[in-house]
């Protein structure tokens, strides 16, 4: 019958190292230096690497962890390490020390690979850490004075590797590739393992037109973190077809992402609704020229109606993608239906504003009490997925009985289902308040207060009630300048939900605490403002 | 670690009435009467059709012939069979009466489904079929009187079969889905045997965008027959994204062809260069509008530079394809890379005539007797390819060894590659001259003669030769009207190659054989030139 050729990673390298030698990456490293490299030059520091670890005693199946921002050292990473056979562990860095140790140790990583400017994280967990054996520093020059022991210059280690080292060629498609932590509501972080076979598919689903449809011609600027989710597949995807990547490195600003698009042509580029707000206020401060940019891929935390206009009327393709650590992440997403060609922008933008349809490949299912929702764009239930690459388990982990079951995924995001069959993720099952016993969405009231003119960010969490066991509360914060009165912003929510929606409470603060990829972080939300507003006993 | 869900052709349907329900397929029968049904229709139909095939006695592993054009039944039947489990053999209807009985015993066909208007070519062979069982024909109204047996009426067992069969759940990815025979240099056609994994994964590249880029925007026009390895994939990718469908029936015209295009706004469309040079005359002669028609995919011969240019011109893009019913077929692909953004038209089209970059997913390579040819544009080898949708053998047959070793197919085409990785086949093994040691191509000697204004075809082939072993002969058919001289033909090659690759002689004829989908038929060609041309000793 058919060739039982594996899908691996090691293939995407001899690609590229083929037929797309002569294309760039640029790189800004965390001493804020700018690297150009061909990837016929990555592909030779890729082999070198997997060579370097090799002799440092990296065997198939050890998990090596990578502690570093966007940068093509860690690129380098994303492909030596599974490519040689074993497992890269992106760990997040935003997490608390507590977890970053956790992680490492529950992994059981063996080597450890850190950007310059982070050394000082790890330092402060390194007397945690009971198996790691080497410390990586990945600098551009000299490294830096460190407490760390047994520490390894990258650069160095690279010198002395050779450039033409083999990968093994019996890999097996189901065999692990990497890993990503996930953050619980209570509790320790939750692993995450991806496999050859996944990651390929996910390239090839994410190079799909109807999805991200990334190409040789793409210039891309992932600004969502390597060290979160593959940074949405993109890297992978990058490399199996071709496309410049623009990598941008440590602290970067809403100027640094506009300059950056302006002086690299960037065409694609994804990251979080904070992201594009920010860049949205800096672009109207200074203008660039963006006629490169095609399209932005946001996706996270819901975004406004606002601000896909805003960039829709510069010309630049606003989709909103959906998905999560045990997804790969990409799942589902926003992209107008043919069907749709004649619908008004603003039509057009409130379906855009919504999460989307699965992509081939993925199935996808939302179910109450009563089983699979209508599509009524109104009946809430729980999203459930299922499909190649998403993940079946967590990593050695009790936990994974509480969100796999029956062959499906629990994503624990509540979501309706539009006439289209578009998802519109409405609330995590943990943050829906249950008024009276019927559900009340806090992300559409969100969203609502946020298309407010006054509103620069605003999260509904659930208060206790005697008489309906909960009642939204609303926390505004202000746009820099501007001003408005609760009486005002009720006013603003009436008529767009019904009465027994609107919030009991508007209080307003100067901040909404987020996680580490800008999530609002609603427990500790109910803490601040439980301090300025005792009287509301949360 | 991630989910083992199977890569299957039944989440394709699935995925159809779930999101693409109202969408079209649009269908021309062997009455010649359009049918319009939306792919909720469609799913029904398909799995009624399964239902009844079940009922009729097919079982899992078992082969079911189709005989039949481009048209919703034969659509139906693409997805009915494999997903309940068996097997489809699409019979190419074009092969010899002979041909056709022997790959529907060989391959043992229990039922077959035939088309109305070609019911007299399996009268012809029905006493010499040895397994089928039960014989449907596929027709919009009465059956047509017939000396078939156990003829049966596709829509009378439609009616009878149940809308909603479930198709099994536990369809294995390797399992085999389909099959298609290809026509032998000598002796019988051989088999070969697509998978799910291979269909899906194919399905998935040609809507890549750097591939074929398959949309649920696109209006899709296969003109390559889907009794033709799979239509080259366009059904399958389309059912998988939505796109609207449009299957053009039996007996079509350039002037069908592009009223087609015009009347149902069709956006790519797929078929050999013969068809494209018809149309481009049709068109010349009378105008529709194109305006919707982006893409031209052609393979299956090679694309004269002038009729690219032609189409470019038009603002159709026209990308050449290459494959081969071992390889599902897509292979390679001709579409422009970044660095060519700047190039001349003339410069793109030298390229664009070349059969492209491998796509993602699939490794090439060209060998001779040095090992990999350099990227010189000039050094010829054999192409071998390597991928999980090409191939592995064929189907219970011992030409095997001679296609399939080292882990490669072995393609017998002759290609160069181009300085950007670019491959162009030069020739079929059997068709290279071989003159004084060195190899001569005929493919390129054609190409050049085709862009003579007066030429409409023309074939090289090789006469034996004393002293050189073998010395090229040029074929030529000119166009309607026309006229040149064997002098006038040798100058315009003159200058274009090396003295000792210029044709000995130059015959004209009134027409080239041609193999059942449009290749030329060198073996039959020379024939004819001996007829005409005795002293030739061909």
């Amino acid at each position: 019958m058919m060739m039982q050729t594996p899908l691996v990673l090691t293939d995407m390298v001899k690609r590229a190292e083929t037929y797309y030698a002569h294309k760039e990456i640029i790189s800004r490293t965390s001493e804020k230096k700018v690297h150009r490299l061909t990837y016929g030059q990555w592909v030779k520091r890729t082999r070198k690497l997997a060579h370097a670890l090799t002799k440092l005693g990296m065997e198939r199946g050890d998990k090596i962890a990578s502690f570093a921002w966007n940068q093509h050292r860690h690129l380098e990473a994303y492909f030596a390490v599974p490519c040689a056979g074993a497992i890269l562990h992106m760990v997040n860095i935003r997490l608390s020390t507590e977890h970053i140790a956790y992680i490492i140790n529950h992994a059981g990583d063996k080597i450890i690979l850190i950007d310059e400017d982070l050394v000082p994280l790890i330092e402060e967990v390194q007397s945690e850490l009971k198996t790691i054996e080497h410390y990586i520093i990945m600098a551009d020059g000299e490294l830096p004075e460190t407490t760390l022991p047994n520490v390894l210059s990258y650069e160095a280690l690279l010198e002395e590797a050779d450039e033409n080292f083999a990968f093994p060629e019996d890999l097996d498609e189901n065999a692990p590739a990497s890993m990503c932590y996930t953050s619980a509501t209570t509790g320790n972080p939750k692993g995450v393992v991806y496999t050859h076979r996944s990651l390929v598919l996910h390239s090839m689903s994410i190079s799909m037109v109807d999805t991200m449809a990334i190409s040789e011609r793409d210039t891309i600027l992932p600004i969502v973190p390597m060290f979160h989710v593959n940074a949405w597949g993109m890297p992978f995807a990058a490399v199996n077809v071709g496309a410049t990547q623009v990598l941008i490195g440590p602290q970067f600003t809403p100027a640094l992402i506009l300059d950056f698009i302006e002086q690299y042509n960037v065409t694609k580029t994804a990251g979080v609704p904070t992201i594009w707000l920010g860049a949205l206020q800096e672009q109207e401060k200074r203008a660039r020229d963006l006629s490169t940019l095609q399209e932005i891929f946001c996706g996270g935390s819901a975004s406004p109606k606002g601000l896909i206009k805003k960039y829709e009327e510069m010309g630049v393709n606003y989709i909103v993608v959906y998905g999560m650590t045990e997804t790969s992440p990409i799942v589902s997403m926003s992209r107008d239906m043919s069907h749709m060609n004649d619908w008004s922008l603003d039509e057009k933008i409130e379906t855009r504003a919504m999460q989307g349809l699965t992509v081939p490949g993925i199935e996808s299912s939302i179910v109450n009490e009563n089983g699979e929702v209508p599509w009524n764009g109104e009946t809430m239930g729980e999203l459930r997925l299922r499909g190649p690459w998403i993940a079946a388990e967590y990593y050695k982990d009790e936990r994974t009985a509480e969100a796999f079951s029956d062959g499906w995924l629990y994503t624990g995001d509540i979501a309706v289902r539009s006439k289209e069959g578009f998802i519109k993720i409405t609330d995590r099952t943990k943050d829906l308040i249950k008024s009276g016993g019927e559900w009340i969405s806090s992300v559409d009231l969100e969203n609502a207060l946020m298309s407010h003119e006054a509103v620069f960010e605003a999260a509904v969490i659930a208060i206790p009630h005697a008489k309906w066991q909960e009642r939204p509360l609303a926390c505004v914060v202000l746009k820099e300048g501007a001003n408005t009165t609760k009486e005002e912003l009720t006013a603003f929510l009436e008529g767009q939900f019904a009465k027994w929606w609107l919030p009991d409470d508007i209080v307003f603060l100067t901040e909404i605490p987020k996680t580490s990829v800008g999530k609002f972080l609603k427990a500790k939300l109910r803490e601040s403002v439980n301090e300025i507003y005792p009287q509301l006993q949360l």
